[in-house]
């Protein structure tokens, strides 16, 4: 059984190979009367495009989306919108040299190994260039969150060892600026100029460097989450999980609380007169699975890019021993343009909770 | 709409609270003719039941499991098994005290304000008394691995700041007499013995402690994971994120891979005449989110509970400030006591996904 | 993939077997704050019970109830609602003449075949018994589509070839005053007592006869169905045909619509000054797979049940040749009991369908 | 919660409206290695094509379909297969007439309805042109059942009360020569040519009629259904009914067989040697849900398309009486393109139930 959808009532199906014809997606679920920003939706494409700077994969892609079907005079219908981006820069004759042989760290063999056939042109379903359609599914669930009132902001917080400094969330707009002033999209001016610095002597070496996300998303309303499962948290795990290359996931307190004693960790309820909040926010917005309306905040980790440009000792698809050249365009570091991609994500992880969460009680 | 139901081809559906007649799972899609060892689901439930140790909570529960349907002279017949576990000790009153109250960091609020209605007795859905039907069922999965010759170990890796040293997994047999053999479930006796003290010492000041489990699966198949969402580690992520009290999962090299550079962390192929194996195992076992049949590795952060025996300030149900005293039975630290919950939740995402490769190609 | 779930939002999982410990039902996705009215749930499973008149199996179980979660003070949760039915009157050696040999008809050659294993005992998880489970359910999706003001009324409306007048459906209480006053439960009297006297002499014959369950729903919203797959009449017809012994679905015309033409068979708008309504209703309520707020109507056809008193040929499990004798208790016709499963399994599909419609547009 | 997904295993969500940009379908689930035969795609799409007969629309579209994804040296890889096919003759001035009014028996009064928006050309979303997608993924599913030996063949079995001699299906070759040897796809000649005739006055009169198809299975092995609520006749009976314009689904004996006494309904065993057969075949394949490796039989009745040539009486979107014109292009009988619907969506389900059946056992 295959797993190329995602959520239940938001419901994304996302189709096609790094090198193929297109790659494109269909969004079912979408409330009627949205109106449908294709503007909005190519600005958050132009955000993960490759070549976008010094520090991304030199591949040269337009991405230009359109739409297909599902929108009528500007609005969404309630019918699935179809969305597809075209592949420009098909350049397979690139990959020719890796046809036989498994590059380390890669999904090459793992593929050949499930199915007993493999795209091998450019990493094929693997490539990390599916995520376009998710971008693009994610910017119309953002749509979706704006109209009801709930921001969602990501930025690097690290690359490799380099690390910003903890943001408070107070001003997404501010912060927002100051991520776009930077190619590498950390908030924090100095520490963005120190992960440029460090990113591109990284990929003088030939070499690749891993790093951390941290999201923040304000104005969530309490009562998302469907214990005991499809807890709130659980889901953004799934959905960031399921971004290529990355190795973890924590919200909240995260890995540190499991440090923490109960006295010290929770969250103790404060009377505002009004909705609760509490004095620390250990709980990441998050309490038994259902939104709290604090404000929600993970962290997401990536490993380095196996694409490197040394030469690597690997097999080929009879078990051999081979040699595989570095080559190819890459990125030295995945982190700045897998921003909007956790973005994305968490905007689809939310608008489908949001619909979800309106059948909860009579 | 709720989510209460975990896995597609290999699926549970739970039910129950913390105070109510009974709690229980369906499992529909168990394959036909698993024998169906009553005695190893109940030794499984054992792990988990309260009251086994100094350092779990002092209450009372059997934990004894029925099973109402779907085998047949010892064996599964492919319909539904419906397992059943009552419940015996709902001294409710013991929570009588917090009935119009939000304990801090617990799910009170949330479920309150998500569904108007609020089971107070215990924690009603929210408890982690539920995680006993993921256990039952688990067990099952178990059973289904073991006949694949699949085996999934998880022991305690951290209580608070106390960290055993990292296991390598070659004998599971041997680890597992070591972690049954100290009451805190760590598989380093000289490890056990100070975070048995140290639990017991927090356990004394009224207060709880967060930690870590790892898990190791041994001999997994080569395919397992269905890319671009289900991918495996996703799915043990969400698996694990669903378990009351987690707050990060990682996998492979984890937070620690986001740190490393590509020329180090790539794992490099080796050829060995046989199955290709690598020569590190940053890649946890799963690469472009398929198993690549080494060994599966991931760690789990929990938080300390929340229920400590201090007072504390919090609100009513009015929005009003209200002390909450220190009463009723808890865990001081829920590592020991979840090591076979993580076992059950990877167990599940194991046997679905086996059953799911099935599929994957003519 | 096994398939005992139906619904998506309103969502259940049957499980049990004829002769098993118990049998019984998880409803997940019941909006909190519903008023269950435990009594109202075994009125509809008391007319389904066997035994409850001449023209019924003799079978005996009081079919009594228990819900063990999902409620609490009178009212549901939001958490999955579990019931159980014990079974009571499991004489299995009753059947112990069938172990080996496949009854014409039934379902014993095909959960054999395709499972590779079969609990023999009263056709085991074939058997129609599973049905309480769902009127169960169904009871509690009526009390929801009460609370909307939406009725469902089911009755017999063939009985071999005696056929009932077509209902109009104006009066539904004064229609179920009529049916419930007769153990055929047929609207019209005099057709009743044909049908009685009819059944009776099949029983006599130690023979069986099929028939027809015509089905009404009176005030159903404008909107409910979700094109293009599952489209309202889709939901309903695959709801029936998994009945036991049903073969046949049709709704509005029917298949008797097939034979006209468009000119006749268009259902013409009318001006009303409000809601919409046409001149007559071949659509049965619903068009483009979508309720128009019009009365839906559709019928459903029973087979003869294939538990006969005469002696059959049939074939072993070794495929030879055999004799199976003509023992046991079984209706003579299924279609006094199956009017309220009918029912449910409407509700059912109505209830699921006006979650969803919750989310159709802004 | 939208419904524009169909099957679980073999899973397809179609997309597009009757006169936006382009149809299309992603197929995820479809297993690697199959050879995709772009011809066969093709041509059973041309069995659909609207003009390609006098008894047709006289819609001008070449349906012409691409592949985009999926594929790779003419084989399925395992990945997400989509399928586009650009809508060409987007005439939309001609349905300008009828932005306002509902047309009768149409499915505009009720997406307004439920959406509150509604793409007015050409019936948007709800046009039968959305079936194309259906055939195209069908075919694919086609050539999986053929890889299995799994034949599907259907045939228009009335045209209003001109009916068809009963097919015994011994020879599909023969049969499918003869039906696709004449312009309204009937198994029988000399009927073929009265059905046409009698369509082509109604075509004449400007009226349209209904019709039957009949659809057989022959060599589906058996075990193949998921009881209780996934039997194979419930889930072809979705299928149909999905469909536009039907109003009824039986199979086996059907309707007729309610009228039956077990005691000639029951298909009697023989002993053959070999796998079981039956004598007869009311059973039409399936018992308990799964079949039994006889012949799958099925009926599907059509109502007659909504859209004539003449004025109607109707209601604008104000509620007020107005006068909808005949005009545009339509089918005066849907039956003889809805065939190899027919057996697209019957060709679904098989492959979907053929890989969920994979993991019934161990």
């Amino acid at each position: 059984m295959a797993g190329n959808t995602f959520g239940q009532l938001f419901r994304i199906s996302t189709f096609g190979e790094s090198h193929g014809t297109a790659i494109g997606v269909i969004l079912d679920g979408c409330p009627a009367q949205l109106p449908i920003d294709l503007e909005f939706i190519q600005s958050e494409l132009d955000k993960r495009r490759p070549g976008q700077s010094k520090i991304t994969t030199q591949r040269k892609e337009s991405d230009t989306v359109q739409i297909l079907s599902g929108t009528f005079e500007g609005k969404s219908t309630g019918t699935p919108i179809a969305m597809l981006i075209p592949n420009e820069d098909q350049r397979s004759k690139d990959y020719s040299h890796n046809t036989d042989v498994y590059r380390p760290s890669h999904a090459d063999y793992t593929y050949d190994a499930k199915y007993g056939i493999r795209d091998h042109r450019g990493g094929g379903r693997s490539s990390a260039r599916e995520t376009a359609a998710r971008v693009a599914a994610g910017a119309i669930a953002k749509l979706l969150l704006k109209h009801h009132g709930i921001e969602i902001f990501a930025h690097v917080a690290a690359v490799g060892k380099i690390t910003a400094p903890n943001l408070d969330g107070d001003n997404i707009a501010e912060l927002l600026a100051t991520r776009e002033d930077n190619i590498v999209r950390c908030a924090d001016p100095a520490t963005a100029h120190q992960m440029i610095e460090f990113i591109d002597s990284v990929r003088k070496d030939g070499d690749t460097v891993g790093g951390k996300i941290n999201c923040i998303i304000k104005n969530c309303p309490v009562g998302l989450g469907e214990p005991v499962f499809d807890k709130l948290h659980a889901d953004l795990g799934k959905a960031m999980l399921s971004i290529n290359a990355v190795h973890g996931f924590e919200y909240g307190s995260g890995f540190a609380g499991s440090e923490m004693r109960g006295s010290e960790h929770n969250d103790i309820f404060l009377a505002t007169g009004g909705a609760p909040k509490t004095l620390t926010n250990f709980s990441g917005g998050i309490q038994g699975g259902i939104s709290n309306g604090m404000e929600i905040n993970f962290t997401v980790a990536f490993k380095p890019v196996a694409t490197i440009m040394h030469n690597q000792q690997t097999i080929n698809a009879a078990g051999e021993a081979a040699e595989i050249k570095g080559k190819g365009r890459h990125d030295p570091c995945v982190v700045p343009r897998a921003v909007v991609i956790v973005e994305a994500m968490a905007a689809l992880v939310l608008a489908d909770h949001l619909l979800r969460n309106k059948t909860s009680r009579l």
